[in-house]
């Protein structure tokens, strides 16, 4: 049985960043990101990386972060307080994309990694977490085929059930319960996984991570030169509510970054460029808004026809 | 000693809110308050008012709602778990107002009133609650020493020590620890208030509301027609962003609201019309917008020379 690795998972996570970073870039084809790193000695790096008034991408960011420390504040583990007071690592990479265009979707992932010392005669306490999720303002059947296709296929060599499980757990998660509306049409989302073993459960997180541009980028190029007014525009930024009021109400990372005192920007980082509220807003019947929620905005099996 | 009369407080609260819309109407000139009234047989009304899009203000909601009940759900009375299972009653007037001109300030007002009836041989618990206070953009001494004397004059004869106390508590509220920031520039804020017996505090409660016209309008009316460019504009979308992260982290209302299941948009209707977040926004050293942090969003007192 091999040990958790976590400087295995710093390698690989910092080059996915760096990766990703590239291909957003060339996508967008004018804008650059800007770095922000950050060194706190013995409590480990946060590299930011954000691109904003893109040609293609409004904004994007793009975050990695490796923290560790001697002993893990009680703040941080609620759910295991038997670990507080452990020396600990932690790696993360999450991202967040913008696109100007409302008819290309905005999409989130997250993969990260955790390891606690173990108690007298303990091995150490690891789990990983992540996934990816798209939300669409104009949805297509084909791009959420396809997501979700790449989503399943990522996790798919792990076990027979990853896919149903994670999906599952992913439209739990990413939901609005004063909208009592999903956030997007889901994907992949797993906490606390570890039942793989550290070597096979840190190359399904490689795998997710190297199927999230192969999910992403086709959609992201077919959607960018689709010609929008006005009225696709309103509904963008309108539908971007729904992100904010998910990140700052719900979302455990962000909460989590509020409370601890952490870079507030590179917290907030994910935080849409543009955003509007209207009162009651109601989309025109059969029209497209209105089939954001009828159609797509209702958690349904993609990959059996919906 | 007289029993606390919801009624009458109705009565005011209701008037106010219509005094409040009219003013508001006369000053953009054009828009008008829609009005999106809900009843619930034996829970109450919901009374929203809503302007969206006019020349001067770019939206206000002005709310009243009276609730009812006969038994205080739990999550209600969290801080007075006595109270829980009791009949109650509670009004509440409610407004925010972001106006189209960047020089004009956001303001935010609020006057609320509880009663639960006693249990056996006890007299009803009432208190009354609310404020009001002014979020600019660009700051200017004149506007928040006249905003100021406003709040000092409502309270002032109810107690020497009223302003004072009411300011400090305006300033510790609304204060947003993850950018350590106020979100304004103050006002009054009181909580749990019944110390003057229900109508001497009523007849402070009515002096607070009947001040908030007077402390306003004079600031609204000598902004609203200040020229301004796309840096005036950016610069206040983008601190609206401090509004939004306010009102969905940490206003106890609007929590309350999002888990109340009351009808959402009237609860996310102090929502900015139009924001937008970047990342790590510095303003220019020594310019208009760097002194918003500087000198304005920093607790002074306003009233002795700031």
């Amino acid at each position: 049985m091999t040990s958790p690795d976590p400087q295995a998972v710093h390698t690989y996570l910092a080059a996915l960043q760096q990766q990703i970073c590239s291909a957003l870039e060339d996508v967008d084809g004018e804008a650059r990101f800007i770095e922000d790193p950050a060194e706190y000695p013995n409590r480990g790096v946060s590299w930011p990386r954000i691109l904003e008034g893109g040609r293609h991408i409004e904004k994007a960011a793009v975050n990695f972060t490796h923290a560790r420390g001697d002993r893990l504040p009680p703040a941080a583990t609620a759910r295991k307080p038997e670990l507080a007071g452990r020396g600990f690592e932690a790696v993360s990479m999450s991202l967040i994309v913008h696109p100007r265009n409302p008819y290309a979707p905005t999409t989130h992932a997250n993969l990260r990694f955790f390891v606690a010392a173990g108690g007298p005669e303990q091995k150490p306490i690891w789990w990983f977490g992540g996934g990816f999720d798209l939300t669409p303002y104009y949805g297509f059947d084909e791009d959420c085929v396809h997501w979700h296709q790449q989503a399943h296929d990522s996790v798919a060599p792990f076990g027979a059930q990853m896919y149903a499980r994670f999906k599952d757990a992913c439209d739990a998660y990413f939901f609005l319960p004063h909208r009592n509306e999903p956030r997007g049409v889901g994907g992949l989302f797993f906490e606390d996984f570890n039942a793989l073993g550290f070597t096979r459960t840190f190359e399904m997180v490689q795998s997710v991570g190297d199927h999230f541009l192969p999910a992403y980028l086709p959609i992201l190029g077919r959607r960018i030169e689709t010609p929008y007014g006005a009225r696709e525009r309103d509904f963008q930024l309108y539908r971007r509510g729904r992100y904010v009021e998910f990140n700052l109400v719900y979302d455990r990372g962000t909460k989590y970054g509020l409370q601890s005192g952490r870079r507030i920007e590179a917290v907030l980082a994910s935080m849409p460029p543009m955003v509007r509220w209207q009162y009651d807003h109601t989309p025109p019947p059969d029209s497209a808004e209105a089939a954001l929620m009828t159609r797509y905005l209702t958690p349904r099996d993609w990959l059996s026809g919906g």
